[in-house]
């Protein structure tokens, strides 16, 4: 018989919320994956386009921490037809002592919004101008919500614009956000407009064609591409990444393949093998971030198992300290 | 709020158990794999050999079937000595058309170890000669056990050797099986003599040097291998691979990468991309099964994400036909 914890959405909301510890574990957790023997396979993927669906499942063992987790991220894209969020899954973390399951994380998708923006606050702490107070987002879900909101616990954000390819949705966001964060966020229909000297720009769209000029990227500013994940998706044009003075992978060997890199890559600007910067060297200190006030900096987040393992640990540990969640033996 | 039922091992043992039921399942999932447009990617494995641990992750959508397994397999060799099993692990059965968590299905292992032995038994049954009553199992594990058990229900077997590295286990095995199955089980610790003139041989090590010589082999006789699930794992002398009338893969992707097919390809017997049969292509009627009664088969079995799939399917209906299981939102 194994004893674990099941942990519910509603449990977890109340134990992990996006703030700078939030921040500081998925930073500790980018530092390890460039310090340590991390063992992090590639992601398995599984595609039903029948139902327009697709999983992606990811894990990564980091020395040092007691547990590991698998998540399952489905994502099938019909289901708001039939009044369910397109994006779902779970998380299970298992002893890296035992294979035990320890615990069953049902978050529906919540641990990996929130490790998703708060590695889009590592990025711009990292890689922003640290006067950096003006955010344009592109995307009006919920990680357009949430990057936005991750900005403000590393930089002095006071306005922020919002691109969305439903101008209506844009309008919304903005409106809400602005009441919730305190500072004036406006959306607009012009793009080109929202990255207009603004300081820290954030993707978070599942384009498949570019939606960002390399010609509107002006010196200084800061880039996260956040949106893609897989090798049909891209938000920003190839030739930004040639031009950019710093480029950053969350993981070069995922953007290689899956990220804005890969389709520089396959436009012929960049060579298949050219090294970069990985966001972990940064956080740990062993590579520069941004060295100058009017570099153009990009980071390309792919999303990795590291951040997993670190959230679901997080949500374990402080379940254990408050007794949360039901225990369940089988 | 998504519902879903979670099942423990204990409702899982009472709800499938190995009998031809289950051996049909998974005849019907191999057949599917070579009829159906199935999608089973590569199995996510991560290794964390600082406690001698493994997880492998399989997955396989099958069109017509509701659901899709994702099966987390983690194996900790050093867990016996304190007390717990080596392999143990789960299932989450998700909705195909929604990616919603349908089931998890707590059965540390229990069900690979069905879905691994019925295997066995399709195996045999199409491979196999029809009167073959005389069975020799390497191992005495559970796998050893339950391959026995799962031959009886396709094949009159009324004799069986077992031979394992551990003498004592072998005969313990032995007189278990005996009692259980009404036939003599001998233990012999010469794994030659427990080759001559059996007519189906199934090994179930974990072996990572051949235990099974191509020389032992007799005209007629059918082995099943399905110890070797990974790069490192070898049981059968790979000069038998080539010597074979009829080799068999579970799937030909993995065991030219993870079976004994992989062996008898660096050893350079084999072309690395000589075609095979596959076991779902011969009970599918695509590709004929054992054509004389002097030929010597090899079914080599890797394990498959559609044996997963197919057999939480069939737990996941059951358990709803018998209101089994505890019902959990989140």
């Amino acid at each position: 018989m194994n004893r674990m914890i099941i942990l519910t959405e509603a449990e977890l909301r109340k134990i992990v919320v996006l703030d700078r510890d939030a921040v500081a574990c998925i930073e500790q957790a980018f530092a390890a994956l460039a310090t340590k023997a991390v063992a992090m396979p590639p992601i398995l993927r599984l595609d039903i386009p029948e139902y327009r669906g697709e999983v992606d499942v990811k894990t990564a063992y980091v020395p040092g921490i007691e547990g590991f987790a698998i998540k399952i991220s489905p994502g099938f894209f019909d289901n708001p037809t039939i009044g369910l969020p397109s994006t779902n899954g779970m998380m299970v973390l298992l002893s890296c002592r035992t294979g035990l399951v320890q615990a069953l994380l049902l978050d529906n998708g919540y641990l990996t919004d929130v490790r998703t923006a708060a590695a889009g606050a590592v990025a711009a702490k990292y890689l922003s101008r640290q006067d950096s107070s003006v955010a344009a987002i592109f995307g009006a879900g919920m990680q357009a919500r949430l990057q936005l909101e991750a900005l403000t616990l590393v930089r002095p954000i006071a306005e922020a614009r919002i691109w969305a390819r439903d101008a209506a949705k844009a309008q919304k966001a903005a409106a809400e956000l602005s009441g919730e964060l305190g500072f004036p966020v406006i959306a607009t229909s012009d793009p080109r407009e929202a990255i207009s000297s603004a300081d820290i720009i954030v993707t978070t769209t599942p384009a498949q064609k570019p939606i960002v000029e390399a010609g509107w990227l002006e010196s200084g500013q800061h880039l996260t591409a956040m949106g893609s994940d897989a090798e049909h998706k891209n938000e920003i044009d190839p030739a930004a990444i040639a031009r950019a003075g710093l480029y950053v992978a969350d993981s070069l060997k995922q953007t290689r393949r899956l990220g804005e890199l890969h389709h520089a890559i396959e436009a012929g600007l960049v060579a298949a093998d050219a090294d970069f910067a990985e966001l972990g060297r940064i956080v740990s200190g062993r590579t520069p971030g941004r060295t100058s006030s009017d570099q153009i900096t990009i980071a390309d987040l792919t999303g990795t198992g590291i951040q997993d393992t670190a959230i679901a640990t997080l949500a374990f540990a402080r379940a254990g300290a408050m007794k949360a969640g039901t225990t369940f033996e089988s």
